[in-house]
């Protein structure tokens, strides 16, 4: 296995939505994310304690869903190595320019297809005026209105198979493997992978319809749960659909509030505490059916719209269908 | 300069006591440390979420201080590449037994003085009947009493110079420097430094009696600010002497409570929120004399006696007098 | 109807129990109540800020439920005033001391036969040597262990109708209806009551057996929303059993966490925030059943077993039986 | 004594502001209170679970200070006892229309000189199209900026002596006395009174320049000491001026954080936890001058400006021109 933290962290990623001014209006109003420039159909985003210029790209799309996800390299070797490895897995795009600030990006897929970029050039977020911070050693003045919240925190992907994206993210990208969901028959049904000392970084799920490419969350990090639980106050008077929370994940034990954005992708506020693994040879937890079957934390059961809402939506499917109403009825 | 992260993160250290009794108290009582055990003279304490055994050797001494702190490495051949490079510089003292659980230790000092030791070889931590987790992610139960503090954070030594130890934290044992006080003459006077994601690991701040090998605070991780705001409470209905805070610093932006443990040690309970340093190539933030006067974050003025409190006390001075005629009155 | 604030307070109650020495270890080890004396088959238990001696009497039963709940008159002409509307209502059982450290007591029931008291006559409580706070203006130190709750917060009763006991609290008790959950068919399911500024000091809701004199649960507050999340830690290492939240009511906007305490009874850990119901002309607010089907207020469903679970038990019936057989595994 | 809670709350009061627009500013964008209308120099500003419909009367003037504060009476009744006591005091000024959704009010001055009012008519907010709330047990929706205070606290008036209104908020109002200062010379030195459950709506404190009238500061309530801590963060951020804070007052053990709004006025947003005064013979605590030099609650000294900056500034002390001097390179 490749050696831990040759990718320094997740970076920023594209979300995709059919609905771009109301999800505009939910990331900077709501999220507290703050709009930096525009290209295209896409505009960049910025939280407030992100030290490089871009947070979350919005594109206009014919669909929900998530475009690529990109991860910095801890330096240029770092970078050539992952990149070697990655074109001996034979699945890389090959390089592309980096978005605004960025530098030159190695793109791939993992093995379920979802984009990623591995890069290490990036420009500091330089903040406009009014923006200025009262304390220099963090990026950006804090919103006045919104949660915020203060960075991204993690991807969860669907994927038709776990195993796969969690050897390639171990393997190729040198993740460490820190919870998972094995079922009885010895499948796993979802793996937590992280590149930091946090608990998690990238997540798969399985994806009960077996689409590829899909999204299950994306996840910003607030600094307290009291934050979270303002952030569920907030969604109640400002006409956010809450799909679940607050509570506890008995995984990874962070607590969450899970929200469908205007374009229907989920995204969930988590706060971690002062938990972090620090174990370099940290043991994946392996959690089973009868486990899991207890619920969240504190007993609240998991709910059913987790295991039947991701995005983009899959039009042939039943559930899908169900799904689809109910979120166009929720999110409005 | 060394790779980042081939010292995965600061492990346990031993405090000494010339109140053994009382000190343990504090710690189980008041911090909510769990005794594991005893040798000698020193008693092993574990914060409920250190994955390894120990958390805290508590050492009963004539007077008070720090022992040794240990850092685990992250891999047999990152502690191969560690031993190499401080043999190289020559202050390695050799190879000497762990504490119980922990494998061979090297051991030797930085340029102050201080005593560390870097090791590879670890036991996890396993909980006794009655104090298993409810989940099983989480090394031990969380006591129901006192703080209780998640893990061990970080220590800040006191040093007869600064930037001998920050460079050998540095260029040594592959530290990233994060934050610095620099004086006007352009002298440093403190000095930020991570092994991790987090903000600081180990800090070096210049001791004011130009004495070597001294400890100004050792500090443990709560989950939220809430949690000490909390412990002030506590201290205050259970004698435990405040010394500053609640308040934020500005330096780090950590949320702070500062308190005397009986033999004297500085104490500090912090939470940082969801702040890390995730930038592989993060510079600096220098703090100016005139920054440092505007005091902590919300514009506290940092308290006297952070510049004239440390441990053990040096007895020739006027300044360490007062000081310990004061810690005396107020411990009790 | 008689004016406001005739009575001042809910003051202590008396809470039965099958299992005294584990309800006993709940109160004082996960509570945080302290033990002052003892008397027949009940001790008494003071939560650190009532000013009284007493906050709960915990009795040795054949079974589980509530005992005489105590309400202390805002001095003795309002005495007099609610004794003789008591006796109009030919609902009194005559004068009895109090218990230990309260004056003469006028014993009644109410319309479903729950067993009130009002007196006004008490002493202060006096903390023993040991249990001084540290602030004057608090009545006893902050116990280290456990939530520890501060004091009561209200009682919710269960009753075969509604309405004769909330127009019972207005009319002859002097209480102020806040809030109502009101059926289609005109029934009124639930009525909550205050004596003081807060949102609810009695509640009434039905009793689906039909029966009377039950408890549904009785309620202790937090200072914090902080403070129910971290009960709610405690309760997952500690053996207390969860039935449901922490979440936020609809109703009254409590933030909430119900267990059961070994004995069977459902005891609330709740916190309002700084909610106060000010408006001495306040006008209750009705909720429809299409309201309450929405759920809590942040879409949490009501959970089953608050319209299954009473104390004491109902033998003869089935849903009492499967609850019976359910808190039986559960509180284990 | 007259019977307590005949006034039954604080309502609105009027401030004076000599900087009108920034004024508003910091009410509506850091505060986070609506502006529900205007009339000649004032703007009415709303609180989001204020029942009545003006929380605060913002008004334009030449210097900064306290209008009028308004008293709700529980009744009609209430009210003509409260107006026939004032009326023997000789203090009343007669009957004039309330402002907009109020009705009449009989108007006074305490002792000091400071202008009240007593009503019970009034208006209930109702919420234009878009401050809905989603919970109709909640006045407006809650703001999505700044911090938002929940509702009015209380008021803090300077007055050249203590003793006189004190007694006349005793014994011609209602009030009830919970807290003092009591110097070694035995005069008053602050006298904290309520008419509610609260600890304290209405204090008066020594003014140190002899002066009549004046405002030491009004104070707004958050859910939680987190709103607060946060409440500091945006200061930070968006040019507020905090002045002290935040810590916990040993008097009262309010959690606080003073700033001051632009025209000069001490503002403190404060949190109680769940800590009521439910007892109607409470004894007013009486704090010593060596109680009082121990500081806050947790050790902070109080600010020298607390006893240096009321509003209006006196214009011929020294102390005065101090402060304003300081005041205005600070509220910039």
């Amino acid at each position: 296995m490749p050696p831990l933290h040759e990718i320094a962290h997740l970076s920023h990623l594209e979300l995709l939505t059919p609905r771009p001014e109301e999800s505009l209006e939910f990331f900077t109003g709501y999220l507290g994310l703050t709009r930096t420039g525009a290209e295209g159909d896409s505009v960049f985003l910025h939280a407030w304690d992100d030290y490089e210029r871009t947070t979350v790209k919005l594109t206009a799309h014919s669909t929900s869903g998530i475009g690529r996800t990109n991860l910095r390299a801890a330096g240029p070797e770092a970078l050539d190595r992952l990149v070697s490895r990655i074109e001996a897995t034979g699945r890389g795009l090959g390089w592309r320019d980096g978005d605004p600030g960025y530098g030159p990006t190695y793109v791939f897929t993992e093995p379920d297809g979802h984009e990623m970029g591995v890069y290490h050039e990036s420009e500091r977020y330089v903040p406009p005026s009014g923006l200025v911070p009262a304390l220099k050693n963090q990026a950006q003045a804090r919103p006045a209105h919104g949660v915020p919240v203060r960075r991204l925190d993690h991807v969860n992907y669907l994927g038709a198979e776990v195993v796969p994206n969690r050897d390639y993210a171990r393997d190729t990208l040198g993740a460490l493997v820190t919870e998972q969901i094995v079922l009885d028959d010895g499948n796993v049904a979802g793996s937590w992978t992280t590149f930091t000392n946090k608990g998690y970084d990238a997540v798969w799920t399985r994806d009960w319809t077996g689409s590829s490419g899909r999204l299950h969350h994306i996840a910003f990090a607030t600094d307290t749960r009291e934050d979270i639980l303002r952030a569920a106050d907030l969604a109640l008077d400002h006409d956010v659909f809450i799909e679940t929370g607050p509570h506890k994940h008995a995984i990874q034990q962070t607590f969450f509030l899970y929200v469908y954005e205007p374009g229907g992708n989920r995204i969930e506020l988590c706060n971690a505490g002062a938990r972090l693994v620090l174990a370099p040879d940290w043991e994946p937890v392996n959690w089973t059916e009868a486990e899991r079957a207890r619920g969240q934390a504190w007993g609240l059961k998991t709910i059913e719209s987790f295991h039947t809402h991701g995005t983009p939506p899959v039009p042939d499917t039943a559930a899908a269908a169900v799904d689809r109403d109910l979120a166009d009825s929720r999110v409005r």
